[in-house]
């Protein structure tokens, strides 16, 4: 069961001016299901995101990238669950594109006007006349106050539905930021590692939504790992539709820049925890800071080689004080001339190695207490410059070995 | 369990003139448990090794190096198991000095003369009153034909023990290869992730044997992976006796040395594989292929981004031919310039994917077939290159998370 996720109720998600949702159940995997979503944009809405490094992506994340690269003024947004039309080849390529023209022509505007996403099973032809079938439906449908649906919508492995929605004042006028992802699993950087949706009523020009967006996802998103697999279909979008008394914001060193960045990514770093407490399996959810690095590169080097180990993450989910085998992630990190004697290493607030090995005053007690929480932090305090990182992972049990084993049936 | 993986036989295990065995039980861990060996060696012998690149390397390791690197002639070596010695800091390389000092005491030699070396749980104080009071009975019952009992004392978690001889004839000369290996988790390169000690009776010259092992070593341990954790005590020690009529090897050009070099090489192999076949819960053993590559380290890193991923690990477990996941590894390895439409995907014998999706010629069912085999080769035909490599992982299990959810209990 996800660890500390409370799902978002209905009334919590607040309606972004400019945005309309439409949910329909198309069938695409399973029957009785909400798995296709239109997400309409009002004209003059800018729309930017970051995407997936993985050299396979997906058909749809091409498109996209393709059709946001055109800066034509992007429409809509359609996603759908139960295919990710990635490793399809031509015919997947051509499929992201026959759903975006039939979207247009729903619509009536140009097909590089909308952007098409997918995520669920790999290297299984997309049922695009399944697609097609169900887009009338979203449309004749679009809502304001949709969010709460739209989260369910996008759901894979997913448990829990992750949505967010936050105010903040700007010049005395209430700015809504909203957002939604999915993802558990096939659940690492770079990038963003799922797909996420965040969308403001205020206006911001092109290129510092692109820089909200990537800072964002930097912080969040990119900080994040479940399994070590990185997706194919992987974007997170930053919509800005403009829809307040707000003048767009233009300057980049000023205040309001400022206050929508962090608000953005406050909504991006809930979105991406929320991603790892429902990590496939997870029953414990863990933050590794690594604080006095060289660099945050290294920081994040040897925090990822802890946030991923199997070793260490088995001994996470039984709830076993195994330490050494954090000690042994941080060795084969592969920053070369680590002096491992210098570093110190935390359990939350307990003290557990120092000098190359462990600490004097640790007590096996003190660590097994702590092991017990569902929420833990290992610090480690490398000692050698003041960089810093940060990351949330989650433990490996056995049901992210049934989850996966099982995925396709 | 382990994965057509035949036990030895005590008899298939073949004496190497000049080393001389012995094992007790020192209580360790637990009781009623072989776990200290003392290999000694007649006056001549030479040894070399590789080691784990680990920064939070074990105090053995440390101290075996340095006495290495004093080529005083080394006269035994102490393995024990149960403690692996490491993150223990100067408390653990003292005790590593105390056992070797032990040692020498009881074979009238000096400490710089012994190699030590543990394997077991990390971070834990090493009992070095229980060792030192073990090795009499090692050294008072020194038998050369206790390889099969050595295999045993030696492993952790493993479930069959790894030995195995070879001879090869030189010059009219029988040469005898007899090598033990132990490990089933924390198995990633670099470099050997597991204790390996392979020995011959040829004599061989000091620098040719280091060339030996390294490039054995580079050929075995460092192309297998079980969990892509690198273990903080890995190494893998040659030893030559030179007690054949043989003379030395000198000359690295010669056909002994190429005889001696594959023959090494073949029981690294074996071992290497055996660590694979027993990996922790392993029920398939995958053979990694990669082909046409610009380098063997792309071919490589390919090769272990499909190894080491829990996704293509689980669907193998549950025989799923869910090879899409394949696709994202492939994709999500590092190969920046790599073109996904130009390469092939193999399992076994079926062409899964091409041009960037799956094969017109693809069936389920011919996926299915090989899923359900023991045995599997995956293999990625890149088609820009020549240059190829090969590694051997296995599956991911619940086993897998149940053995290292509960290693210490």
């Amino acid at each position: 069961m996800p660890v500390n996720l409370t799902p978002p109720l209905a009334a919590q998600l607040l309606p972004v001016a400019g945005v309309f949702l439409g949910i329909t159940e198309a069938n695409i995997k399973r029957e009785n299901r909400k798995d296709l979503l239109v997400m309409q944009l009002c004209e003059g809405a800018r729309v930017a995101g970051v995407f997936t490094q993985n050299r396979f992506c997906a058909a749809p994340v091409i498109v996209a990238r393709e059709h946001l690269s055109k800066a034509v003024g992007i429409r809509a947004l359609v996603v759908n669950t139960g295919n990710a039309n990635a490793g399809t080849g031509e015919q997947g390529l051509q499929d992201a594109r026959t759903t975006c023209a039939a979207l247009a022509g729903l619509l009536d505007c140009r097909a590089a006007q909308i952007l098409p996403f997918s995520t669920g099973v790999i290297m299984e032809p997309l049922p695009v006349g399944k697609i097609a079938a169900g887009l009338p439906g979203c449309v004749t449908n679009m809502r304001v106050d949709n969010w709460f649906d739209a989260a369910h919508a996008i759901m894979t492995t997913d448990i829990v539905a992750k949505a967010v929605s936050k105010q903040v004042m700007i010049g005395g006028v209430n700015i809504t930021v909203t957002g939604i992802a999915k993802g558990s699993g096939m659940i690492h950087p770079n990038m963003a590692t799922m797909l996420g949706y965040i969308a403001t009523d205020a206006g911001i020009a092109q290129p510092l939504l692109q820089q909200i967006v990537s800072e964002a996802a930097n912080r969040s998103f990119n900080c994040i790992t479940v399994d070590g697999d990185t997706s194919t279909n992987d974007a997170l979008m930053l919509i800005a539709t403009g829809q307040t008394a707000l003048p767009e914001v233009r300057d980049s060193a000023g205040g309001d820049f400022a206050i929508l960045q962090a608000a953005v990514t406050e909504v991006a770093i809930y979105l991406a925890q929320a991603i790892v407490r429902d990590g496939e399996g997870a029953t414990k959810f863990i933050t590794v800071k690594i604080e006095g690095g060289k660099s945050e590169a290294e920081c994040k080097q040897i925090g990822y080689a802890i946030a991923r180990s199997p070793l260490v993450k088995t001994a996470f989910f039984a709830s076993d004080p195994n330490l050494g085998r954090i000690l042994a992630a941080i060795g084969y990190a592969g920053v070369d001339d680590l002096d491992v004697a210098a570093l110190k290493l935390y359990l939350d607030d307990v003290l557990v190695a120092e000098n190359g090995g462990r600490a004097a005053s640790y007590r096996e007690e003190n660590g097994q207490r702590v092991m017990q929480q569902s929420d833990i932090t290992i610090r480690v305090v490398l000692n050698r410059g003041a960089a810093k990182a940060q990351l949330w992972t989650c433990d490996f049990s056995y049901d992210y070995v049934k989850i996966n084993a099982s995925y396709r049936s």
